[in-house]
Order: structure tokens, then C-alpha cells, then sequence
């Protein structure tokens, strides 16, 4: 069943192109999201990850990539922004029982819209491109190591 | 009459496919609706089905799926969030006419669109999934049992 | 000269569709506007339609059907909302000079966009979804009568 | 190099068609404006074009017409609002240098988007519908007078 | 691989074609970019591009063209819009460290969505069209020197 992706490049454009199944979506993903290209919206408060992802997760699906700053902390450009890596504990009150998490997040921008806005205890707003916590691993999110890449046909 | 539908996959991509009639549709949506894909936007105050269509609704329709949550409630996740079910009672007053209806829905989020958001009668804001009253059962809705997923041609 | 519509379903689901001409396009849009599906959105302020199409308008090729409510009053359905008809005199003052019309709107709602909100003389803010108002009669938009459904080919 | 061409027709509906070449993409553009079809949006403080293009401009290129209205003024209807013509003088301040140009303009209306939005000296809010200013005269941009129009292949 | 393209034109219109490659892809937005044509909307706070790009960038991958103004100051028109040259230098501090740049930015106009508004040290809004900074040079990005122009095949 051949599917139509569409991207925004590293120009802004707006490009759609055709691939053959659902695994060939996610090469070109990969391929594209190398490029700094990516395929529709960082959803409100983030998008939702199994825990055990995290580690090797492959940010090129996103169209980002994961780097260290100067301070040598883990961190993931991704659509023009930088976000840190965080880890939360588990938290089991009488009101909220939650599982350990990575969150990667940033400080709120003026040009953020009003959707992808949280606060945190304080008056600090800040935007959660993903977040890890419980589920199941999937094992197509995962970086692709040496295998040579199957790029899809006629290319 | 060939039907080309455009999907936001588990990853946010845009994708569309065709498939080459309605009831083919409604395959493909709920096949890639259990990956979590879902098709448009959910309209203000949530969609609208008929009563006798809420016990064998199939969720993967809309891209969810329901659950029972640890203190045995009947829950929904889709898109993201978690929507409760609750049952409300038919309203006969001078004002007002409706008859009884079963609701699923959660309290609202920060990153909720003011579109979705209703108040109830105290302060909290809410966001409907889907309410199911009145109308006349579509079978289109309803879960398919052992019945072989007749797959779109070509998979 | 093939033309691609774009429709909203029952379900929520963006799909699109091929027809040959502009006028299988009207049939389309009748077709499916039966089964609740839509295509594009009301304009601010509403449709605005010739007054000699509203005794006999096909409210389908906008995705919804006319009925009398409990109280005989004429309303219409559409995409998820009920609109009651109203006859408009004609205005002539030295500001404004209007001819007679026939609207069909409804009180706002929470999940109304701003851009469609308007206000009547007091604070109540509504929503118009047409307006039938001069003009020429277009025999286009009128509910086809016992003429057999010339349904697109292939069907 | 075919191309694909985005209308909103007079219902509202969102279609889509191929033609041949950027010629031809013009001739339906004008082809389908008379009928009230148009293709994008009106973008912030209204379109730019060439003052020398302002006697004649084909105002079905954008999905409007030209008129006189009952005081003989000049106006243009273009999806489903009104316009009037005016003429700005240049001006040559120490702060501010423009060129005589004509505006189509109208005050704004409850459903405007806030981006359409624009205030003049008092407290009046106005929407601008195109700006002929400066600039080089663009033939493509002129009303076709009695050439037979050179209609898509096909029709 | 084919690449289908989304520009909006001079008229506002939007359009897509089809491209062979990723190559014949900025050709394509090098072209129709003179013409005035875009693909996509600039992001919050502006594109990023490397600081080795300025010099020579290819304004018209996005729709747009340098000039000098009657001043003499370096600007770009783009969508609308004369966005001015503005250097900026390095920042080194306990709390900020960046690296010289150039920005092309203008002050906020009535039309101009929130996320595109930026404040300086005042109350003054402005926009930014982009900025250079940091990075490694990308060739895809500047301007054609006499190379004939390898148009896509078919025109």
C-alpha cells in the first residue's frame, strides 16, 4: 500500500513524497529527518514515548538530533530548538501515582503558540518536545546501528 | 471510486494512502488506528454518535483504544490523553430536553485549543471525546468480532 | 478536467476524491453530504446564498439535512449543530438598506471559533450558517427531485 | 511541468485540479474565479500589486468582481465581502516616503481574523483587500478582452 | 524518489508540482522563487542558517530578493515584507554565550501572528526573517553563479 509523506525541509517547503509501506515511512524519515526535515506537529505536551526507548532512541525520526553542550549535558536539537534532557522520579501520592521519566524540554520563546506551553511549580513556562515513561519498547523507534541503509527504490 | 485519506501516525508524520472504496475505509482506519494513527481533528465538544452504538464502539476508529484503569474504571486512550466514561441521566426540564447519554471525557490540559474546552457548572474545564445519545446504530461503528480483517488488496 | 475534493466523514477522517467535472462534483458533494460528510469551512458571517434558493436549498451539498423540531419550527442540521430559520424584514434607513432574508443560525457555544461569533443587539453572540439574501437563483443548489441519482461512474 | 491548483469553491468546498502550465494556471484561475471560486488566502494588509495594473486588473484571478454600487462608486465583491476603491496622495514626510497608490478596503467585521486587521488614524479598524502601488506593470496580472479564452484541454 | 512541492504564487494561490529529486527541488524554489513564489510559512524567530551562508544566500529559495534601499542599507523583500541587515556581535556572558551573527528583521507590522513577534531590550516588536550564525556552510543554499540553469525536464 504505497503512502504519501509529507515534510517541511530544512527551507520551510512543504514537500510530499511517496514511499511503498509503512517500514520504507520510517527510512525516509530517517533519511529526510537527517537533513533536518520533519512530518507534522510536536503534539501538545509532547510526544508520548515508551521508557525504554529512551536510550537509544533515534531523534532523525523527528527530524533532530541528540549532541552534548558545552557542559557536557545530553541534549536534542530538533525544528530549530535545543532541548535538555531531564529525569523525574516516580511520584505515588494519594492525588497522582506516575512512573519514572526522561523528559527531553525547554525554556518557553515568545514565538512558542500557547498549546505547546506548560508551568511548572513556579512561573516558568517551558515546552516538552518528548517524554519517556512506562509502555512497551518499540523496537522501530530505535537508531539503526551498522546495517546498511535500505534506501527505498530508484534512489 | 478510489478514496485517498490522510493519517498523523504514532510519530506525528502526515501520511496519506488510498484505499478503493468506504468499507475499505473503515479497514484501513481501524488497522492503522491500532498503531495509534488517527485521521482529522476532534470537533468541538467532541463527536457525536447514536446511544446503541457506545457498547461495541470500536475506538480504533478514532485511533484509541479502551481500557480499565486500576480502580476498574472504564477508560479511553486516544491521541494522547485519557478520557473517562460517565453516564448521564436524561434532562426534562421547562429549558431543557435531552435524553440519557454516555460521555467520555477528562479534564482539560494546558495545551488543550480553547475550542475543546466546556465548563461544567463549578470552574473545571473539561474536553469531550465523543458523547453517545439519541440516533439510530450504525453497524459502520461497531467492533469487528473473529470475523478475518479483510486487508486492502496488495498487504 | 478531473478535479480532487477534500471531505471531512462522520468520523472525523480527512479523505479526498476523484470526480471528472464540476457537475459530478455537486453529486459527489450531494452523495456524501448525506452520510454527515463535509467539505472546506463555513465562511465568517456564514454562506450567503440567492433569496429564491432557500425554499428548495439541498442543505446535503453542505454535509446537512432539514427537519421541524419538536416544536414544528424549521431548522437544519450540519456538522454536529442544529440552526433555526429565521425571516429577516427588509432595512431601509439613511445607514444601512437592506432587502429582505432568510438566515439559519443558532446560539454560540463554547467551542465556537472567535472568527465566527457574531453579536446581536444585546450581549447573546450567534452563529450563522447561511444567509439567503438577493442575488440570482442558482438552479445548481437546488434538492434534486425524482430524477435517478446520476452516481459517478464506476459505482 | 503540470501543477496543482488548491480552490475553495462557492459552497465552501476544498478542491483541487491539474493544469499544464503557469499560462493555464491562470486562465482557470479566471475560469473558476467568475464562478466565486478562489485559492488561498488574503495575506496581512491585502495583496501588492503594481499601480499600472490597477485599471485593469482581472479581478477574477483572486475570485472577485468589479461593480459600481448604487452611489456609483467603485467596489469590488471578493469572497463574500465588499471592497471600495481609494485613492491615497504620495507622501514625503522626514519619516515616511511612499508613492501615490489605490486601495480596495473595507471596515472590518466581527468574523476577521486579528491578522487582516489594520487601524487607521482614529479608532476605525479596516481590512485591506489589495494595494497598487509602484512597481512594474505585470501583463499576466490584465483582463482579457475579446481573446477567445483559451479553455484547459478538455472542456 | 518524486518530490511533490506546495508554493503559494504571486496571487496568493496555492499550487504543488512534482519534481524528480531533491536537486531539481531548489531549482524549482530558485525559480519560482524569483516569481515570488513560497513553500511554507517562517518559523517562530526566523530560519537559522549557517553565518558562512550570508554572504551569497539565494533569497530566492524562499521567495525572496536583496537590494539596497534609497539609504544604501542591504534589505530583503520577502512575502510581503523589506526586512533590513543587522549585525550582530558576540555575546559572552556568565549567562548567555553566542557567536557573532547576522539577522534580517524588521518591526512588527497590525498583521503579523504572536509567534512571530519578537521583543528588544523597549517595548518595540519586530520579526525576523532569519538569522546567520555558527553552523557549516551549505553550498545547496547560495546563489548561482552564470551556470545555465538546469530547468526540469518538460519546459
Amino acid at each position: 500500500m504505497t503512502l504519501r509523506v509529507e515534510f517541511v525541509t530544512d527551507l520551510g517547503a512543504r514537500v510530499s513524497l511517496e514511499v511503498q509501506n509503512e517500514n520504507e515511512l520510517l527510512e525516509v524519515q530517517r533519511r529526510y529527518g537527517r537533513l533536518g526535515w520533519y512530518s507534522g506537529d510536536v503534539p501538545p505536551g509532547g510526544f508520548q514515548f515508551p521508557l525504554d526507548n529512551e536510550p537509544d532512541f533515534d531523534w532523525a525520526l523527528l527530524g533532530g538530533r541528540k549532541f552534548k553542550n558545552d557542559e557536557g549535558e545530553d541534549c536534542v536539537w530538533c525544528r530549530g530548538a535545543v532541548y535538555k534532557r531531564r529525569e523525574l522520579a516516580a511520584v505515588d501520592t494519594k492525588k497522582l501515582r506516575l512512573p519514572a521519566a526522561v523528559k527531553y524540554s525547554r525554556g518557553a520563546r515568545p514565538g512558542d503558540p500557547d498549546y505547546l506551553r506548560e508551568k511548572s511549580d513556579g512561573e516558568i513556562e517551558y515546552v516538552t518536545l518528548a517524554i519517556f515513561r512506562g509502555g512497551r519498547r518499540n523496537e522501530a523507534y530505535a537508531t539503526r546501528t551498522a546495517r546498511p541503509e535500505s534506501l527505498p527504490a530508484g534512489n
